[in-house]
């Protein structure tokens, strides 16, 4: 692809006439911006031309934690840098949307309170994709949730042209089928997809695997901890530096402290650390099937796993310490600590997810609070792995995860 | 800027023999595609259209370690991904060039070989540029070397179209106002300017930093060990584990496995790392005027200064362990160890390079081997900081970083 100035084109169609006459190319390929331009310059205003080259259309799904820094983080971006103008086209939640039918903006100012108040609900995907991809501009699409529904939709989108940045992780760890219809989806129509804050938050963990692979290095192994929940429970239950308190206990914590989910046992069955797992191995070459493809181990005592609610799961936990006391014994025998990793052999194609033991000098061993640690060993690497280690979880982080993205999308397209 | 198809320019312009009227655009803004692709269209042959539009030319200036590692990675990525092609137009040592004058393309098999043979001297870079701001396609200069004086042809080479990816120091870390002449251009100009490895070799300490500062990020702090022979030294002499051994023999031991320069004080002198905090500094938004302009601790005794060769120092050195010894012993005292650090507080806009004690626990002292560690601390990330760590120097791994960042450029570009 050559970059052309949009206004140089315009300038060349205005002086010869006879382009006018040119049948237009398919719409079937939205991403060819001639095309939308040499419409532009049959049937919009001559003034509109520069504003309507000159932009990029942001559209956003999910207005929840991460959604709200990340609208945070946009206005502040939008603020920073005039060119292109970044206009936000669309904006919903799951029962409440915003948007005009002519494109013209949505004010960034104040945008959770408008959305609160409107009447609008959403339409249904296919329909705001249909909308998104006659927009007169370029759109990025930013999905803020974590539904598998908009997970979905992604093949489409992407085929008709749109581009995707999202923290959301069910795309990329669903089924494998899911995942090379994303990515072929992109490849065919030329959008960009970018999904850093899938694992690891803000931390650089997409990034630097696709940086590895891409420039033809070899991963080896993957290993790291990778939810912040997990990290926190492991680091106070069994300190590298002094005894620890009782595994429910410690669970407790962290529900009060906000560390956990509403019910912790959608932390403790391994779950969320499986679906990342599933991400970089795919991304280091492995055609994984899902995230129950491969050995998970859940911390939840099978007799719990009944429980009602998260409430009836904590006050029965107490009796199920001596499990994880032993546990954490065997580990102390050996001078090791015990904690919550996944790990990826490469050559093996062996992924799993569980409890493991560690020298206390290890970097996995001596994490601080809740911060996530990814080691890749790689072939240049070497012994010596590459490692990104801090903060894998917070609104503020995840949306900057986002925004990144977004700003390389912005670096290709616009 | 909107990205046109380039056979569908070809077939518009094809379309409209009115455009053969058009005056050229002026030839001093050689990043206008819109311009070169004019110029082909009245002066190749048609059959050559399609070569020079899905076609990057890659010119590489130095051929030694990392220049070796960096063609073998430019010759795997060129088999993997046919498009846009990648062809190399010019390659140089400082002795020696292979190119040719009408642009077909120098082959990569061989190169090194091809060019050991080569008769011909390189031109003067200010003729290179102008050779290479006349190609038939986009092209992508990387210097592989460290010279200054390639480093002061950036800004012309950027003005002229020309993206530069490189590993060398000197253009990030000389002058202010070089450093401003180089961004300058290149926002003038449109051509991309990359250079990964300038720190910390492969490992992505440049993208995050301009991750964390383009998203809204306020770095506060920037800390860490930047130079693999200082830390292969202090890892050694120094162990959080174990006595270590004399100082002298350390860096002797260092040499022995290559670790440092041939004159072990051109490491011992703290001047790479000072560049590498001034390139982190100015990326933070400090406006530092050179790596002399802030307090830089040597560790070549002031008597040794003067001496003549790299053995001559290495002998004399026994004479000063005491020195170093009572700074080991100092640190031990408080129960802690002493590294070779870097570290730049933006609030206080204040950048030192220098011996530091660290509690043995700290991620700095336990680091192993001649890895960098880097640690960001942001407003965002709160306390803990974002870390990355891992070998920071290296053929292989700094090319990487080079690679990388072509990748990168292409994906801007083509």
């Amino acid at each position: 692809m050559v970059q052309v100035k949009p206004t140089q084109v315009l300038e060349l169609l205005a002086a010869t006439p006879l382009l006018n006459s040119i049948t237009p190319l398919s719409e079937r390929n939205p991403s060819s911006s001639i095309q939308a331009t040499c419409i532009f310059a049959a049937s919009i205003h001559p003034q509109d031309k520069m504003a309507a080259v000159n932009q990029v259309y942001i559209a956003i799904i999910g207005a929840g934690g991460v959604g709200k820094c990340f609208l945070s983080q946009l206005q502040a971006l939008a603020a920073r840098r005039p060119s292109p103008k970044l206009s936000l086209c669309y904006i919903s939640t799951s029962r409440k949307a915003l948007y005009n039918v002519d494109y013209s903006p949505v004010s960034l100012d104040g945008v959770t309170e408008s959305l609160a108040a409107s009447t609008q609900a959403p339409p249904p995907l296919p329909q705001v994709i249909d909308y998104l991809a006659s927009a007169p501009a370029k759109v990025i699409l930013v999905d803020n949730t974590s539904s598998q529904d908009v997970a979905d939709a992604y093949p489409l989108a992407l085929s008709r042209g749109l581009s995707i940045v999202t923290p959301n992780k069910k795309a990329f760890s669903g089924s494998y089928k899911l995942w090379q219809d994303i990515f072929t989806a992109a490849a065919t129509s030329g959008a960009k997809v970018y999904h850093e804050s899938s694992v690891g938050a803000g931390l650089p963990v997409i990034s630097t695997l696709k940086d590895l692979v891409d420039t033809g290095d070899k991963v080896t192994k993957i290993e790291g901890v990778f939810s912040g929940t997990m990290s926190f429970l492991f680091n106070s239950f069994a300190p590298t530096e002094g005894q620890g308190g009782k595994w429910s206990e410690e669970v407790k914590k962290a529900k009060a402290l906000g560390y956990t989910e509403p019910d912790p046992r959608d932390d403790l069955n391994g779950l969320d650390v499986a679906r990342k797992l599933t991400i970089l191995a795919r991304l280091a070459g492995l055609p994984v099937e899902s995230p129950t493809s491969f050995p998970v181990q859940s911390l939840i005592p099978k007799e719990l796993e009944a429980c009602s609610t998260g409430d009836e799961f904590l006050e029965k936990l107490p009796a199920f310490d001596q499990q994880m006391e032993d546990t954490k014994a065997a580990a102390e025998k050996a001078g090791k600590v015990v904690r919550f990793v996944g790990s990826i052999d490469v050559a093996t194609q062996q992924v799993k997810v569980g409890l493991e033991q560690f020298d206390r000098s290890h970097p996995i061993a001596s994490l601080k609070g809740s911060d996530n640690i990814i080691s890749f060993y790689t072939e240049r690497y070497g012994s010596n792995p590459l490692i990104i280690q801090g903060a894998g979880a917070g609104g503020d982080v995840t949306a900057m995860g986002v925004t990144g993205d977004l700003i390389k999308v912005l670096s290709q397209i616009a």
